[in-house]
């Protein structure tokens, strides 16, 4: 992997130096950290909140639910390998597979701006559809607002999801235990790339497609392998693998050793991150996912992410330490290591 | 009432007869109910989703839940009685309550513009735990994206919430029947006229708030009073009063006769509606129910409603019948009919 540059642009501004909502709020870092808890938590502050996963878990009818919701305010809404409406379905089912949920459903509220072209509507109803379809996903109920011209970018997507969770298998960003192996289940960096150069409409000589897909089926060869040994799963999205990591040193109170010359990207990617300076391990994905797995069950992970498609070039990554709790560090192939800290804000904003 | 002025403005525009999104399309009217069905339920449709309540309703771990999903793009996001926090509570909580179900959790997913002012959102949030708190519900998981300057209007919030059902209180817009007593809360078009009067700066000589609330407690007390024999629910807020009894009329295949004389309306909402040529009964209302209940348990309901501050000025308002099914009719003072059907598109633009 080459594409490792520093810790990448940082936000021009100190955190919270400013009475005002900036873009690096909603990166996914360290920004965003300090908005949710010194904004969002004082106020809404409960038990169920305070766990902070990609999904909520509380009982319901005697048994145990996962909701999990999400506003997609993507920039373009179509790209390579999907669209708005294929990345809202598959982001919220992906949440709810990462808290170990089998999704039950989804519901959808569209912001729609005042002039969007309807065939483009039908466009991305129709992967919405196929995509929660695929996944067997009812989508339950809905509602539609629109605003006037120039009060919203075509279209936003909230999705919220409802799944339903079995005692033995319950992987949550605290349970991270010293000694566990560190599965990234595919090449990274590919997603947010992707959104860049349709954005910016870039060509390269190599298509660079979204990695958007649903993580269930990776979830249930893990589940089937090797059940309750898996600790930790995530979906590394906005801010990439390495705030991901962060996150979970951070909740289970590890240190995260990660291999660089283990680390996947395809080809184009590296190569369009060491032309612009970006980072890929602050580059989001929306088809990988991370397993922090007991190290006796690793070979026996590894291998069942490598039996689907998706997980083909899954690898072992790095392992959790007892050393540095709540830092992730980067050993390089030459030896050297470094700290992979959250950035204060966007590489790239609205990826998602 | 003085205020129903023939079936107010219509959307210049004919249902359909352009390819691109309109305002109309957020109405809650005609255009809106075209909108679902030509786009969104040939792709999406399954049994759930066409049920088309306020809430769906499917199992989950061995009981029935309630999920209802509501985006709010209210403005302005500041008026008289609330703001687009509690705004977003309630709404979502009164559609859980108006499918019989209690509320266990709610999601919030936030748009914000760049530039929005931080002590703005401590007062949104403020606003929002306060309503959440009252009701007793907590808001278990959330989502944050930042878009920039101009692709968005302040903020947007969606929330969705869960609530449980039990087996013999499931009122639905499909179970009215013949006879039932129809009973309405509470004084019409508060929130619609408090929310246009805010946005265009217009004072008045009375002040007028939004009758933004939690529906909760009106509920349980019909709940306790006459329990199954409240065959439907709902809370008209866009669209109004007009549009909701024409759903309903349609739904359960019953007419419907409104007395106009037992409608309320406070003062100086109706004379900004005589004022500026609005029809009351399509303005949004966010504190008010219409309930059919069985003509034997119409005066417990009524008493079970005036039990509560907010069900104080509550009314028979009229009846189902036999006649004219799906259409909804308004008997004036003078001993005249007329129709009252739905709106093509919006009288006034995100009151919600």
């Amino acid at each position: 992997m080459t594409a490792t540059l520093g810790s990448g642009p940082a936000c021009p501004m100190p955190i919270e130096a400013t009475d005002r909502v900036q873009l690096g709020h909603g990166s996914g870092g360290k920004m965003s950290a300090a908005l949710l808890r010194d904004r969002f938590l004082p106020h809404l502050r409960n038990p169920v909140l305070e766990q902070l996963g990609d999904a909520a878990v509380l009982p319901v009818n005697g048994g145990d639910i996962a909701v999990s919701t999400d506003t997609f305010v993507v920039s373009p809404v179509e790209f390579p390998g999907g669209n708005i409406g294929s990345l809202a379905v598959h982001g919220t089912l992906n949440d709810l597979a990462m808290a170990g949920a089998r999704p039950v459903c989804l519901t959808v509220g569209f912001v729609l701006e005042e002039g969007l072209d309807l065939a483009l509507l039908d466009r991305v109803l129709a992967s919405m559809a196929a995509a929660a379809g695929a996944a067997g996903v009812p989508v339950v109920t809905g509602d539609t607002k629109v605003v006037e011209r120039g009060k919203a970018d075509r279209l936003y997507i909230n999705t919220t999801g409802i799944g339903v969770l079995e005692p033995d298998f319950r992987p949550a960003p605290d349970r991270a235990r010293t000694g566990d192996a560190i599965l990234v289940s595919g090449p990274i960096g590919s997603h947010g790339i992707a959104i860049m150069a349709a954005r910016e409409g870039i060509a390269f000589d190599a298509a660079i497609e979204s990695d958007a897909a649903t993580l269930l089926p990776l979830v249930d060869r893990l589940r089937e392998a090797v059940g309750p040994a898996v600790h930790v799963l995530r979906d590394p999205t906005r801010g990439g693998l390495a705030s991901a990591l962060n996150e979970i040193a951070d909740a289970s109170a590890v240190g995260v050793v990660l291999e660089d010359n283990a680390l996947r990207v395809h080809e184009p990617v590296a190569s369009v991150c060491d032309l612009l300076g970006l980072d890929v391990m602050y580059v989001a994905n929306e088809g990988v996912l991370v397993a922090f797995v007991e190290a006796s069950a690793a070979d026996r992970s590894l291998a069942a992410l490598r039996s689907h498609p998706l997980g083909a070039d899954a690898v072992l990554a790095g392992h959790a330490v007892a050393e540095h709790p709540g830092m992730v560090v980067l050993r390089t192939g030459l030896g050297g290591t470094r700290i992979v800290d959250m950035l204060p804000g966007d590489q790239l904003p609205r990826i998602c």
